[in-house]
């Protein structure tokens, strides 16, 4: 049965448990371009109380260096190692989960934030937003697609320069069984411009239906990217908690991981969603939004 | 037990029991470029004993009038009606089947075959090939894309064209549940320039995935292909035969119509396949290659 947080004693009681707190950023901080009430005044006062903060992305669009001006223009402060992304995500699997060889490269689907992180990461990839991949897909194009060797695995996000040629490509990489193929994440819509446009899952099913092969998902609710954020930051499971406002990515990244769980009705799901006996996660704790911490914490 | 066809008394038997031949096209014509041996006359047999032919394919790309070139390029003289492609099949599909109404459009995702098959079948159409929706997917395009009322079908197919915004565009048309969602055919892969590339399911696997819906699918082996190729030619099904190279796509569509069928082994699928106790088709005859009928029949 999830506790709602609604006095005083059960925000303190809620706060001492967990030293580390993982967000979801939208339909949690904001909604998209309208910041939700008492967010920076949340996060500051856990950061005050000496709490570790760490947002969790499935937009991989973005670098973490890039996302930390999302932040900046709600006025919430943060740095890039709090920030973590699935392209990040994707780059940080490489070289701790599968140690990616040196001598491969990574054939990239996908926009600037698999480029930065990857380059950062010291990983040599093609393709992304190289102006040689955005080629129609005519005789000539198609003929010169070849398997090319080197590349030791495919990455495949969302990508708003998708092509046929591109797709092709990486098809033809990924029928060698040696390519990795691996996806940032697998949401099939996101919201954005007031509608739900399609998400990264729409782009990486064009290669798992022609290749007949599943990818390593590295975005929430993936088990892959619980595993490279605990890589990265060490912290103890049970001392963690996830905030967050879908029941299926989300709750249960954060339930599968064995952390703790904050579900905010802020977003996309609503309170009945988590009475359902069929809830696909049943978080620990709810409340109305995020900021009611700060509000009932604040006197 | 399929009967494999080898003797001159075979030969004529299984002709004797057929009025109508339904014919799969690569692999069992040709393969590729190459035109497959005593092919122009077999059919030309068949023709003389007063058979019908109907030549039948997934390939969405072309229109019937422009498939006739492929034939003629091998020598081989087909008029256009002889030829049922999955374009016209959607065409037909809309006319016959569904009577589409006369004030709404289809929103065509794909190339020229579908095109012309529309517009001659004089039903309206926007989307295709013309250059507006060859368009960069930025904040402008994905802000203009808007629910048309005017559009009561998405028809996806082959698109070697396809784009982010075509994608999103269609994706908002399909969010409303009354514009129906059509398939050419859903074929995950195609042979082409020597290898295996991205088929019109990749496609439209962008639509199901991202809208959770799935198409009526055009194509072999949906016998929505079959109610649109009986609609059209009024044959009896007990006297016609599906000749394929495939068990899962030609033979399936044959089996469930009700047809006899035959299964030549110059495609895709091999005698072993046949024999499985799993194989999704049994044919009631094979051979090795349609040119076997000429060869046994022709002294």
């Amino acid at each position: 049965m999830s506790v709602k947080i609604t006095t005083k004693e059960q925000a303190q009681k809620f706060l001492d448990q967990y030293d580390d707190f993982l967000f979801d950023c939208d339909g949690v901080l904001w909604q998209g371009n309208h910041l939700l009430p008492h967010v920076p005044e949340t996060l500051q006062l856990l950061r005050d109380n000496g709490k570790r903060l760490i947002f969790v992305t499935n937009n991989s669009t973005k670098s973490r260096q890039a996302y930390t001006k999302k932040f900046e223009k709600f006025g919430i402060k943060v740095n890039k190692e709090e920030i973590f992304g699935s392209a990040y995500s994707a780059a940080v699997y490489l070289q701790k989960v599968v140690k990616f060889p040196k001598d491969k490269k990574v054939l990239v689907v996908g926009e600037t934030g698999l480029e930065e992180e990857l380059t950062e990461a010291g990983i040599p990839w093609l393709g992304a937003t190289d102006a040689a991949y955005n080629r129609v897909a005519d005789d000539e194009a198609l003929s010169s697609i070849v398997r090319d060797k080197s590349i030791g695995a495919v990455l495949c996000g969302l990508d708003f320069h998708i092509n046929y040629y591109k797709i092709a490509n990486a098809l033809i990489q990924l029928q060698d069984p040696e390519t990795l193929f691996l996806a940032t994440n697998i949401d099939s819509t996101y919201p954005s411009h007031g509608k739900l446009l399609p998400g990264a899952g729409t782009i990486v099913g064009t290669l798992e239906t022609s290749s007949g092969r599943k990818p390593v998902a590295l975005g929430k609710p993936s088990q892959a990217m619980m595993d490279c954020i605990k890589a990265q930051f060490e912290f103890d499971p049970s001392k963690a908690c996830m905030v967050g406002d879908r029941l299926n990515t989300d709750m249960r990244f954060g339930e599968e991981g064995g952390l703790g769980t904050l579900f905010v009705l802020s977003g996309v799901d609503t309170e009945e969603s988590i009475k359902k006996e069929d809830a696909v996660a049943k978080p620990k704790y709810y409340a109305d939004k995020l900021g009611d911490l700060y509000e009932l914490l604040k006197n």
